[in-house]
């Protein structure tokens, strides 16, 4: 509990929702009548309306990326360590816009929302989305908020993907375009990974097709293992070497005794998975995960991703992470060899890191700097 | 199915089971009064008996190592790309004994096996294993069949574990080791995938606290999440990139489709799980895994693997393949360099392939020579 809030903090917050009710089409050929977004702020949006930055979330993301809820608090939001006075998205400049996507879990309308037409929650019912639809709905927002242009759409990994999305659907409304860890399209092993989950979830007999909150359950331990495979992978080896290596939690290998032994790093997982079960919704997931795998950056633009990034206007930055094997460098590397075939101004920066994917949330000093130094030269007025 | 079979497979076998009524005293400190193991040979014991190979199978491999049990079986066994006539461990030279480990579910008493004390099945309550223990119930198996010392005992992967565990052991009663894509001990990474495996399997409400057959039921869903975790850690990113890309089973990602869509991935990951779940004991599963993570060749040596094979006898070939990455080549690495350092006899070999920790299984022209030299280099006269 922060008696008193760091300095460097965007201090406390309060999140807002606004509601839509101007019918939004989706990729699926559905509509969505009407819908609400939740969404935080920080900082001030200048007079000109040149400073806005708009946040884009991943999978387990939401609206709450910086600050503190309440001095009780014990955790800031999940990008503090990247956004206030004075830190890379440095608030004393920008006026930074974080929601929560449609389809989410987090105040958004999503799967847990009410479905007006069976006054019961949406559950399995809620229409599939795309990463376009995301991005629809985040310039509904940015009407909603006066702002035409963005200086900057910012994300990592999922997070990305929407970035790189914006570009190409609104590439007068982004100025600037940070993409960090992410990838163009998943891979055959990522989108294994995900359906791996998928089923842990929809083999649990508490998910009832979906339809768990209609029957007062919750399939929590399909939502923990799926927690589990995500976790493991978005860690490097070496990283969980490092933490955890193989120290027991309880428990002895002495011969001659029948003593349960539990690993440190078994413990923590399980720890993880239970944790993310009680915060995190089941048919949440299930959609995001398959807008993970649907993604396919030049897909309508002859499978050609030169020929998609030119009709992207803004600048770009491109991060990656040396450890980072669920969305590697190697994608990165070809989201800039695209920009740059489709001449583009694109930076690249390739962090060592030891974090695998995570790193993309946690304090590093060359990341801050080339994330810090880049927003820097983004002119504001 | 081959009407007539392949002129280098060792043809049609017939599974034998030996019963041991001596009890084994366990790592654990309990004992098993009896038990029975069950086995195939291929080729012909020699008059001096010095031509025995053990062949040491991994998580999910049993007896049936090559051959055919009839004339209809669609696939020989695990490994006959390795076993036969002038194949790499030839039959024209060897008598090649692989057996199903105990505690398995093809045959040997394990999990699944009528306990004497409750005339049910053992279920959970069959004693923990450790690598230690199969090396032990193996030695029995070589005594009975009048084998004093094995000209080569060979593993791959958990199998390669338990041919080191043998060179520790009984170091008079081995010439040579074969120790392909293995580990001294297991990273916090691979703990953690067999503990989200495990978890999988333990929360399915059929698991039933591990007494499913009593209960006429099977953790089918459990076992098949198992096995797709698995799975997806055998192969490499690039193998299943090549297979199966982001190609689509059915469905389309056309705008305005509302149609499920469905990677080849996915149902190839499901099928394989499916399957897995319908052949495999749930208990045995965690049984082995447990083994798998508690194995750690040096701790008793004051974890020292020099110190540890110092008491080695035998000749080593140790092989790895470059894009495994749950049983890497720097394990290999390190098993060579305690063998150097121990001044013991070891070949190395790295083998370029594509195709994850399963190459190890995989036809390969490179890992058959090198396979093929080092074991007709061994002398059976």
């Amino acid at each position: 509990m922060p008696i008193t809030l760091p300095a460097d903090s965007v201090g406390l917050v309060t999140p807002q929702t606004i509601q839509f009710n101007e019918p939004l089409l989706l990729a699926c050929g559905k509509t969505l009548d009407n819908y609400q977004l939740i969404y935080e702020t920080y900082g001030q949006l200048n007079a000109s309306k040149s400073n806005a930055v708009l946040i884009c979330h991943a999978l387990s993301g939401h609206h709450h990326a910086a600050g503190y809820h309440t001095l009780e608090d014990r955790k800031p939001g999940w990008w503090d360590a990247y956004i206030g006075p004075g830190k890379p998205i440095d608030t004393n400049k920008f006026f930074v816009v974080a929601l929560n996507n449609l389809g989410g879990c987090h105040g958004s309308t999503g799967p847990t929302s009410i479905n007006p037409a069976t006054d019961k929650p949406w559950g399995p019912d809620f229409p599939k989305l795309r990463v376009r639809d995301w991005v629809a709905s985040q310039a509904r927002l940015a009407d909603k908020l006066g702002i035409d242009t963005w200086a900057a759409i910012i994300g990592g990994s999922l997070g990305g993907m929407q970035v790189m999305r914006w570009a190409l659907e609104y590439p007068e409304r982004v100025r600037h375009c940070v993409v960090i860890a992410s990838a163009m399209k998943l891979t055959a092993q990522n989108i294994a990974f995900n359906e791996t989950a998928r089923q842990a979830i929809m083999s649990d007999p508490n998910f009832c097709e979906g339809r768990y909150l209609e029957q007062n359950t919750l399939p929590r331990n399909g939502l923990a293992v799926a927690r589990m495979i995500g976790h493991i992978t978005y860690l490097s080896d070496y990283a969980m070497g490092e933490k955890f290596g193989r120290d027991l939690r309880k428990g002895s290998f002495e011969r001659g005794v029948d003593e349960p032994v539990e690993f440190q790093i078994e413990s923590y997982l399980r720890y993880q998975g239970d944790t993310f079960a009680n915060n995190f919704d089941a048919n949440s997931y299930l959609l995001i995960t398959k807008a993970l795998d649907y993604f396919d950056l030049a897909r309508e633009y002859n499978d050609d991703p030169v020929l998609a990034f030119s009709h992207a206007r803004a600048k770009f930055l491109v991060v990656s992470f040396s450890t980072d094997w669920r969305f590697a460098p190697e994608r990165s590397r070809e989201i800039v060899n695209a920009l740059m075939g489709a001449r583009k101004a694109v930076t690249y920066a390739e962090i060592e890191s030891n974090f695998g994917h995570d790193a993309f949330l946690l304090p590093n000093p060359r990341y801050q700097q080339v994330f810090a130094r880049y927003l820097a030269g983004i002119a504001t007025e």
